[in-house]
């Protein structure tokens, strides 16, 4: 492709990014597609010619698009708010259209100091203390491995310079909540700490784990001959963005030495706004903790921001310096590939830089008040709804919900509830993920999507009692 | 930024996209900044209020470029080819625009699928057989870690579920070559087996591994009651683009039950030639494999292919299944998450889907045979001139050089080679990577940005030997 065709077919592009996205409140929001549908379109060998770029865009509209659940749709109100708003679309357009990559400093200089720019921006907008310093990761599953290795990796004073986690004398054991994101578990399992040393902490009536709980788990483990290696606390739960109590939970983690790791994954954009501060009170006792700006925040994926106190120890664990990454400016810039496992990095600080100059942070706050307040209008609506019960605080964005007739309970109720919202998804009106809270189904209605208004709130909560009812 | 203030922007940044990819013959292919420069130029807290997008891209030209190193200029012959070619460049775009992601079949089916579909193309495009499937990773980093994890789940019959690594009771060993990445290593650490339980098996004269000592030190290791559990063999090192004897090593990792995992990060893609596929003969034998497409083949960064036999064991180790993520059809289609570490994932199937149509698998062989042959030719040049040195076999596009003046010799002629392709970098006319081989420093010349000519070859190997001889 000679760069003026690059300008032909990039601009038509641009333009149907605009109309994409300007003409998604036209479109269903799920994908009615059926399990290998789009596979079938293609064939099953890779072209041997090239092909004309119109026919390639030809087909983004034929085939892949019908395919879409569209995340950016106003009536998305699906898993999380996955932000990713037109400056952040350019930025990530000049991160690959430079096409560097820091391997190292060296290997392309912006592209690590730029990083360390936004991250300290990262930094100061959520109120963390100058003790802490960031990198980019992809996502907060992978922040949370790190997370662990570091935990694990204090506690056996750097097994993985010896003979390893197997060569341990005593096991190590990981408190999570029952709430916990799933990525939790599964990092502490590839970690090698195994299934049987992770402890689910049981949570209070909001949903947050126990401090008591905590205390009680780790004195009987102790007692048995465990040592207590990590605590992840969770501000914004994946299920109904319940709060963990951070200060209560470092009170009882540090009496023991255990690392403290906070995953703020959601609700750590949340933490630009004064009023939500309290949220994570204590989070300066932690050692660690994750949020993704490429969720509610905007910038898109994959921008996830991970924190730590001590960065000589996170160097320790992660660092490799092979000599063909050697170079003179070692030891008086940072190599971020030395903050976590991929060597190779994208220019992801584009993303976060232009987010917070395109938006700016009074716009930033702006939006994310707006999605709390349409947060508090729908419960409010719920609660005062017959049959209808939220099922869960709501301190954010999120709001769980269920249809409670007269008569149903049990496994008919979550029948019941899967139903109707799985009606809502069919409908193309409007895109729901139910979820469990001890044990029974309920629906989340995540808001926060760009372009979601009032109005949509309103026409979100009309589809959910028209399901319901049918 | 309104729909048609991104048209306005977006076509802007298209033109200065290719105005910049035009004009880099014209700019010095390594950033001259010093540490911190970069940096000092950005207030140190965030903006408050929002700034015009022009303002911003102001900034890239002033800011940011000259403090990049130009990984696609003709004259970057750093580290390995990281080639993001314009059309690449626009099926990146597509996927932040499109802004959907994968946590899940149902989050996005066409996402899924096409990846199904350009892993499958991966694969025979390679010459691997249906044994295989695929799946997309950030990097090799990533890819090499979920191999070892997949072969200390193997060897230990599912530590994870139960008491984890440290419940083992025999020491788990890894064998990796001298000359394997540094990722390699970072992995068996990251894993939890030790590093004295990491074994860097010797090299032969071209630089690879050695089955027979594999052998003996697998024999010895089970005589002092040690469990081979991993073998990692490279099709195409990172210092000379050496190949380890896959077939050779396969035999020796079977008898041991060894899980054998091929890093053909760097060389995967030369498998698209027929005459380059006795490189890793025998690779059928392996359990994975790894090669970056966002390597020497040209699918922007971040694109590593990660190929297993055993699906289900790989699903097994890295498998979550929470309640917000399951859906009618599980069990009927595939669920990446399940394949990786990550949970979010992007649509990066549109890279390797758009690079292929775009260019064909015969435009990209002609690409590649081009590199080779001109590799070639400066090794031809390189050997024939007095006092240089070839110093590995030349099998790909890596020529691995020194200029052994009389009389130098130990550090004195490390210090030489350092100073001249220091000197190189400095000029700004090119870009040389460093690294040592058996000890000694030596400089790498890597062939095959996708404007390398044979012009720019030959302007390299003059600025080298100007270089030396100041």
């Amino acid at each position: 492709m000679t760069p003026d065709e690059f300008r032909r077919y990039g601009h038509a592009l641009i333009d149907w990014i605009a109309d994409y996205r300007s003409s998604l409140a036209t479109r269903p929001v799920a994908a009615r597609t059926r399990p290998g549908e789009v596979k079938a379109q293609f064939p099953s060998d890779p072209p041997e010619s090239a092909e004309a770029f119109d026919s390639i865009l030809a087909d983004l509209d034929r085939v892949i698009v019908p395919g879409l659940t569209h995340w950016q749709h106003p009536m998305f109100f699906g898993y999380f708010p996955a932000n990713a708003p037109l400056p952040g679309v350019l930025a990530d357009l000049m991160s690959t259209g430079l096409g560097v990559l820091g391997l190292s400093w060296q290997a392309s200089p912006a592209l690590t100091e730029l990083e360390e720019v936004v991250t300290d921006w990262g930094r100061r907008m959520v109120g963390l203390s100058d003790a802490w310093a960031g990198v980019i990761q992809d996502t907060a599953s992978a922040s949370n491995l790190v997370a662990l290795l570091g935990a694990r990796e204090r506690a056996t004073k750097f097994s993985l310079a010896r003979a390893g986690l197997q060569a341990e004398p005593a096991p190590l054991t990981v408190y999570v909540s029952t709430q916990s994101h799933s990525s939790v578990e599964k990092a502490a399992l590839l970690a090698g700490f195994g299934r049987a040393n992770v402890r689910a902490v049981p949570h209070d009536r909001a949903y947050a784990m126990r401090a008591d709980a905590l205390g009680e788990m780790i004195r009987a483990d102790v007692a048995a001959g465990a040592v207590p290696c990590a605590v992840v606390a969770t501000t914004g739960t994946t299920a109904s963005t319940a709060l963990d109590p951070i200060r209560a939970l470092a009170a009882v983690a540090g009496r023991y030495w255990a690392w403290l790791h906070v995953d703020a994954a959601m609700a750590g954009s949340a933490m630009i706004l004064p009023e939500c501060r309290w949220m994570w009170d204590g989070v300066e006792l932690a050692d660690s903790l994750v949020f993704d700006p490429h969720k509610w925040l905007g910038a898109p994926f994959d921008c996830s921001l991970y924190y730590v106190r001590d960065t000589e120890h996170l160097i320790r664990v992660m660092s490799t310096s092979p000599s063909y990454l050697q170079s003179a400016a070692d030891g008086r810039v940072r190599n971020y590939r030395d903050w976590g496992i991929p060597l190779g990095r994208r220019f992801r600080a584009l993303k976060l830089w232009i987010l917070l100059r395109s938006e700016g942070l009074s716009g930033l706050r702006d939006r994310l008040r707006r999605d709390i307040g349409n947060a508090r209008w729908l419960a409010e609506r719920v609660t005062a709804a017959p049959d209808w019960r939220v099922v869960a605080p709501v301190p954010l964005q999120t709001v769980c919900v269920r249809h409670e007739p007269p008569g149903l309970a049990g496994e008919a109720l979550d029948a019941h509830t899967l139903s109707w919202s799985e009606r809502v998804n069919q409908s193309g009106e409007a895109y729901l993920t139910p979820a469990t809270l001890d044990g029974r189904w309920m629906v989340r209605v995540s808001i926060g999507t760009e372009g979601t208004e009032r109005t949509d709130v309103e026409a979100v909560w009309l589809a959910m009692r028209r399901a319901a009812a049918a």
